[in-house]
């Protein structure tokens, strides 16, 4: 995703497109959307959110704030909206940006199709704050975070997934996101030299097997990881990385755990596989 | 964000619509955004994510899924997809589903406007696990993390940020959405009884002062809130938070500290607010 301040101080203004990202909401949406699209371009672009433009008066100022970088860039701006509003949208899409309505664009199709009109709400791509979903997702993550790094047993019984791993084979994060964008309970669990010379799983996941999902790394990515946070020791030697790897494989296989390794993926994509794993279990189809 | 989980398990699959997020990545940002369309219709989707679709064998794997639904529901399913090669794309899009091409339909004007042909690669919509950009999001999460709650002082200088607010005013998963967002280094530090007595800030803010923003929060919702962590506790009395929380504006005001109310707000609206800000900061226009 792009980290806009980064960009906007990187990016020189001239003779660089900007891609505005107009939304009534926060823009996230839109912005990771048309970001996936941008990213499909071999070229540069300084990219501009505009959250929150949810009255005329705040899409007047868009339009003004996207045909003056028309003249400032010497290029047409392109304009990624998700102004649910017609009202709005219409005043915005006058500029001389190159208009995308990310919504419109499908909503007409789906009244055809759903034979309904579309409700024309604002800011519902996010759950809002006083929705069952919502509180779930917050939930969630207080609770992953309470149950990170095997820092505590207490109602493990609720987790909806317990990753188990070698220290940083990427379970905090891949946790953390399980738990922000789904709501998914993920607690998760070292792997830690007494599991390996026990050759056994710690004594407290042992009840919620059904529920762990291993995460391994290749040992010269973990090496490199372990030494950006504690260089030159012994925890960080290839060597160990190694032995604790191969432990820990050694007990997932035996104890017929689901894992994946890490090495090359991404949170997201770890996230994603992790998801099926569970759902393809709750529900077989 | 659905709770794909918890919508498998809720939705009766008869006469109910089924929505497929195709993607030949994740199909988080498919599903994300196709999200956002789906909920301005008054009616329910069950909803399922078809990820990892980079294969001839996988792409027809996914239009038999479509269509034995089709029969299933006696309904034609939507069908989002983030497909990006056209080999793909061309077989998913003869289901008897409603294919909605979210590429397609943006990368030929693009091209067009652009003047040069996309790169059809796979997976672009999340930074891959190698790039700087993904770096830079993990080590701002292990920052936010380390930073939690006013956890550590050390590298407070490296935020970009620091939230403050009384506990539970929202701090800790704003900074976290945040961190794995945008990769922004977002502390967060409690605002406690001693300092409202001081009514001072605690001291080990005081250099950082430019980089504080605060959360305020409406007195009962915080009760609530406390209540379900610690029902009955002084720490959750309405009169007590009401104290708490004027104590913390009035410090807030004083010190003249850039604050919101995130009573209403999802971490999502909180985070784009604080973003505009730092930006705005960092980069005038």
């Amino acid at each position: 995703m792009p980290n806009i301040i980064d960009r906007s101080v990187l990016s020189p203004v001239s003779r660089m497109r900007t891609a505005f990202f107009v939304s009534d909401g926060t823009g996230i949406t839109a912005e990771t959307f048309a970001h996936s699209l941008l990213t499909q371009f071999d070229t540069h672009f300084r990219q501009v959110r505009l959250p929150f433009v949810d009255s005329v008066d705040k899409a007047h100022l868009a339009l003004r704030k996207i045909d003056e970088t028309f003249i400032l860039d010497g290029q047409r701006p392109i304009v990624f909206s998700t102004l649910v509003k017609t009202e709005l949208s219409d005043i915005v899409r006058a500029s001389h940006g190159l208009y995308m309505d990310l919504i419109q664009t499908f909503i007409e199709p789906l009244e055809q199709e759903l034979g309904m009109k579309s409700m024309h709400t604002i800011g519902r791509s996010h759950t809002s704050a006083d929705s069952a979903e919502y509180k779930n997702r917050i939930e969630a993550i207080n609770f992953s975070l309470a149950h990170d790094d095997g820092q505590s047993n207490r109602n493990l019984e609720e987790a909806d997934v317990i990753l188990i791993g070698v220290s940083r084979s990427g379970k905090t994060p891949t946790s953390l996101f399980l738990a922000m964008q789904y709501g998914i309970k993920a607690a998760n669990y070292p792997l830690i030299p007494d599991d390996f010379e026990r050759e056994k799983l710690p004594g407290s996941l042992l009840p919620h097997k059904e529920k762990l999902f291993g995460l391994s790394i290749a040992a010269d990515r973990l090496a490199e990881i372990r030494n950006e946070r504690l260089p030159g020791s012994k925890y960080a030697m290839l060597e160990n990385c190694r032995y604790e790897i191969n432990e820990a494989e050694k007990i997932m296989r035996r104890e017929g755990i689901r894992w994946m390794s890490s090495t090359t993926k991404s949170i997201e994509e770890i996230a994603a596989t992790i998801l099926q794993e569970i759902k393809s279990e709750q529900r077989p189809d």
